[in-house]
């Protein structure tokens, strides 16, 4: 199934969505002083832990990584050659390009999932419930791996919901007749957008009392 | 394949037990500080985890909370209204309340796990196992997410055990001849006994030396 | 699939391995004070925990402790002899004793799972993911649900690697027109060398800096 078109442009999204997913496994796993072994294992886990989560769900075979075998080796070897420039990396890339980059990946790979799950006959709820999995439970496992309570559950910043709203624009677009494409990236853009403004404004939610 | 008859009895039991485990994780989620995509999305795991578990193992599609999409809805509305009125709904609701209302979920649940087990062609042991898996997991999901050694693997109160104990009696009695129904809420029916009598006198067991 | 011949011999070293990895969880549960539910549990998670993952990475079903549930009998036999005698089992049992069997679990439970994931299809790269998976799985979920950073990420001593390693050799020696036999023995038997040469010698990674 081609869920998205324009390849070069989404393999360059999706590319760089996996680095960044990993870069924070990276960072969270060498915070807790693991070892080459637990920062790479970790980076993998963060990278692919949410889509991995989804096609068991959806019991979608082969899984996410081992379709895309080249992703898989490209984080290994971008793992073992940034292994010992950990310290320098982390100076030049900014929090900012983090930020644009993991909310990039979000929107597409939440979308990505709503799409995948309709196709696999998921009901509508159940269909945007696996975006939102998808998009936040690479994070999720990071956190649980690295013994820590889940960032995404208890910083108060809009992230899990940003993917909620969007998945279900991209599922009223497609209702309202809009065409596959247009669906896709409006949604995913919106995802992105919602999570950048909701970054740049330091927006939180209020914690139910 | 139909586990259980009288179907309104056991969907309200159903729909009770996934309430009592939800509001559980939430207890838990709340504890931990967690926003409100946190406290959800534990809630979540906690009422449907241990079904997710079962159905993972036994290769079983769609899982327990597709198949019953209306359960899923129910529970993020229940749990969006429910959220701001933590405080007062944890003040009117009463522990006695949710150990009972558990301890029928835990018996309805181990119980029909099992029979789903050896209707997937599992060994007998296997499938007790599986029962007492979906029985607990939810918990133990609940407790690993929220950075805590699980619950019920440390405080020595028989919850497990009595489970164990259930599954193997409805075993037992199927294969004395007599009908699924009669298996099935007797057993269902013991597990919840045991669990109440032990929590009303506070039984222990001794933890090995 | 038969992988491995001359059944008694490897019935023997797979009836170790597990008993050795439930005996980790043992011990660890133990040291989290929790109760015999708790480390019978444990232990099972330990024994399985890494096959299970890589049966439902690869889809595979019956499960490994399913397909032998005469192990999963006989580990929950052991499990309840042992618990009252545990005190007295870890003064017999020594660490040289525990590591060994360990090295040869490690060993041989890695590349049987290569071998069962080419078998699946798999691409090499996944195949030998799987087998690291399968080798060091069991103890990272032990130290989840005991609520520790997984120690195979920290502790800084080869154990993924020698597995990673040995498991590229099995696939040469296959692409060399080596025999089955040959191939699987040689190469666990190298996984367990570097495995024993590197804890004699207290062989440490250097972290990533």
């Amino acid at each position: 199934m081609k869920i998205v078109p324009h390849v070069n442009l989404v393999t360059i999204i999706e590319i760089g969505a996996i680095l960044v997913g990993a870069f924070s496994g990276f960072v969270e796993a060498r915070r807790k002083r693991m070892d080459i072994v637990g920062v790479i294992i970790v980076a993998f886990i963060t990278a692919f832990g949410g889509g991995t989560m989804r096609d068991i769900l959806l019991d979608k075979r082969p899984l996410f990584w081992v379709q895309h075998q080249e992703y898989t080796i490209l984080l290994f070897v971008v793992a073992l050659l940034a292994a010992p420039f950990f310290k320098q990396i982390r100076h030049i890339v900014s929090e900012r390009l983090i930020v644009v980059a993991d909310a990039v990946g979000l929107g597409l790979f939440a979308v990505a999932s709503v799409a995948q799950a309709q196709a696999a006959g998921m009901p509508l709820f159940i269909a945007v419930m696996m975006g939102v999995v998808t998009g936040i439970f690479g994070g999720v496992l990071r956190d649980i791996v690295c013994n820590e309570v889940p960032m995404v559950f208890r910083d108060g910043k809009p992230y899990a919901i940003c993917a909620f709203f969007g998945c279900w624009v991209y599922i009223g677009l497609q209702y309202a007749g809009a065409s596959e494409d247009f669906s896709l990236w409006t949604s995913a853009a919106l995802i992105t957008l919602m999570r950048l403004v909701s970054w740049k404004f330091d927006l939180k939610l209020t914690h139910p009392r």
